[in-house]
């Protein structure tokens, strides 16, 4: 289809009622398909249902009876499995709970309350403000929001964040004190930042000398088409002697069950120190039966690489059904542009300036629930209201093609409305 | 035994000899027991392991497979068994992961950042005090500690803490801000809260509007010998129009697995809704998985209280060859104190002052670790360094008869240097 932008009102009016028919046929069809939120699907998760088998050893290596109290930062054999996957010293890492979510929330609680590394807690402080690289996720900017800090939006180019503008802010304001990082395959664009970008993070000026990188490798194993490596910030860091800088997390939320993983926080040894100082008063230790778990399934890092090769198996078509369709609906119409990512959960789309609203309620009309508009930034607000996030995993692969043709559908109503406005 | 204090010195002497020798005696068995921590036994923990056995079925009641994401306050079969146990409404909690400790520690800090009901979060107040009912438990007061409130040691009755000091403290001090409570089999003295306790900490003044009763009922389903009904502080409050005064926690860390069970918060309506606003940010949901397990190895609540049962039955002979050996070897001696309680994991003992550092360090020297000396107070200062805490439950009953058999002498070698002291 050609550049819609160019056409006569009245070829646009006639488009529109045929667009309209089509709307209408999907209303007539009843769907009912949740595709807001990065779920996979059951048949994915089914994958690793083999954790789900009887335990028949509950000690570790050294004999550590994982069903009992103690060890505060992990069993060893999960440290050195991880350390090894992400490339990153087991001393400098602490396996926790079920959610990194919950080990973020609670690194910027522990900075609200006792700082770090002797600088005045940032709950004593009149003004704390936190660079959000959007779109991105929006349970990071619900933290910052909950905590009352002012959210500040830095621009995402195909590198990362827009590094200009991230050294000009960091640089300028002691009030800045961090920024959320998804470095690979990032929520919702699946962009992977380029080794300029890592080694300009660790290397930047920041007035704040408590400045954190909050670096949420969510997707850090979750390739789909490609896997790119992405330099790891602790490195960096320690080469830019900047090593107190980066909280480093990362879950198997998506890789093995996402209501029952485990989740790490990494960091220099003086953060860790100064972590688990405080954690040591919040808990005894976390899960160690379903770490041991993990251990026995996956065997070690090469395990749990191939493991994702299976999941990457499983999302691969559905990935390929949402662009595909795109760009058979809808390239050349001007109404909308998508980047296809390598791997990660979503595909991220800008559609025509004021059109993102209005086609998640048309979609939501005729029953697909998409992400909400505007939730891929902070506060919830777009300030184009252009960018949405398309979740392919959880749908199957019949009813992310129906929902896919629906949303193409609805991303032509919501467009030639808006063309419309000002013929 | 009788009185030592009534003896002469030369008697004293004499007797000094003999302990040295069966003192001596022990240091050649090369001991090497740790009694320190509460810990169940593993022969203990094995009546749990059905709970590893192979989970065939991943759904609640309602269909949710508990593998995915979401449900933060949690599953709703596991919120009615727990609420029928403990006699609260399943609206009136939240199911949270490992560890109650967490729950407390999670619930502190956020009185810390936003405080509660519109009142001054805690951080940004000059002083924070906080009553520490003692002895107690030293996890609690590593909390407060780590938080830098002060302190204020309350002294235990056989009622529970010594209400007219708390009331009038609380009515007193509007730094006062809340207490911990562990009602119910107490840590360390098996203490229970009388009905009249329990009805005076609802309805007492307190000049700090957000006062807060911390009520740790950590033993609540653990009679050894009897089990004694304590009121429902929830319940004492909404009748005394306190509703937001407690926050009750409970685990299942003493009951499945110490490493590996689950937790919960109950408080009012207003309260949870307060909990949920802000848990909400920190994580998508605990661990369902979990969860369900529990609910498929007990079915309902009948059946958890069948298992403590099975477990009383592992403890409570371990509770009698402590009660027991002290019985034998220092009744009358004058040397030391104890209460027998009727459940929980402690039996608590009261040396001649300054007898207990002493004690710890005399055991550790023949291979056996007891609780440090001052761990049940504030600042693990026990200011008449007379208090210990005995962890009977984690040793094999062997091992137990020796550790008590030394135990033994090495209080009547602390007592007796102690009164030879004054002669």
């Amino acid at each position: 289809m050609s550049e819609l932008a160019a056409r006569t009102k009245e070829e646009l009016l006639a488009l529109q009622k045929e667009v309209e028919a089509e709307y209408k046929g999907y209303q007539e069809m009843n769907l009912a398909l949740d595709m807001s939120r990065g779920k996979p699907a059951p048949s994915q998760i089914d994958h690793a249902n083999a954790m789900l088998k009887e335990m028949k050893d509950f000690h570790t290596k050294s004999g550590l009876d994982v069903r009992n109290y103690g060890l505060l930062d992990g069993i060893p054999e999960l440290k050195e499995l991880l350390g090894e996957l992400l490339e990153i010293s087991p001393d400098q890492l602490i396996i926790g709970g079920n959610a990194s979510l919950n080990l973020m929330f609670d690194a910027m609680m522990r900075l609200y309350v006792f700082g770090t590394m002797g600088e005045k807690p940032w709950g004593q402080l009149e003004h704390v403000k936190f660079l959000c690289p959007s779109p991105g996720y929006d349970r990071h900017f619900t933290i910052c929001e909950t905590l009352g800090m002012e959210m500040i939006i830095v621009p995402m180019t195909e590198n990362g964040p827009d590094m200009d503008i991230v050294e000009k802010l960091a640089a300028e304001d002691e009030a800045i004190k961090g920024m959320w990082c998804i470095p690979k395959y990032s929520n919702p664009e699946g962009v992977c930042y380029s080794d300029e970008t890592v080694k300009r993070l660790a290397n930047m000026k920041t007035a704040a000398p408590d400045f954190k990188i909050f670096w949420d490798n969510a997707y850090g194993v979750h390739p789909v088409f490609e896997d790119i490596k992405v330099l790891n910030i602790l490195d960096e860091c320690k080469k830019a002697g900047t090593d107190n800088r980066p909280y480093y997390f990362f879950s198997t939320s998506k890789i093995t069950f996402p209501g029952a993983g485990v989740s790490l926080v990494a960091a220099s040894p003086e953060n860790i120190g100064e972590i688990k100082k405080i954690m040591g008063a919040q808990t005894i230790g976390y899960d160690k039966i379903n770490q041991l778990r993990h251990v026995q399934f996956f065997k070690d890092a090469q395990g749990l690489r191939e493991h994702m090769q299976v999941l990457a198996g499983c999302m691969r078509s559905k990935f390929e059904i949402v662009l595909d369709t795109l760009e058979k609906e809808l390239a050349g119409t001007g109404l909308i542009s998508w980047k296809s990512p390598k791997g990660g959960y979503f595909v991220s789309v800008d559609l025509l300036d004021g059109c993102a609203k209005e086609t998640v309620r048309l979609a939501k009309e005729a029953g697909v629930i998409l992400t909400g508009a505007g939730a891929t930034y902070p506060y919830k607000n777009d300030p184009k209201d252009s960018n949405l996030r398309i979740a392919p995993t959880y749908p199957t692969e019949e009813e992310l093609q129906q929902a896919m043709n629906l949303f193409c559908v609805c991303v032509k109503k919501a467009g030639i409305a808006k063309l419309l406005e000002s013929k």
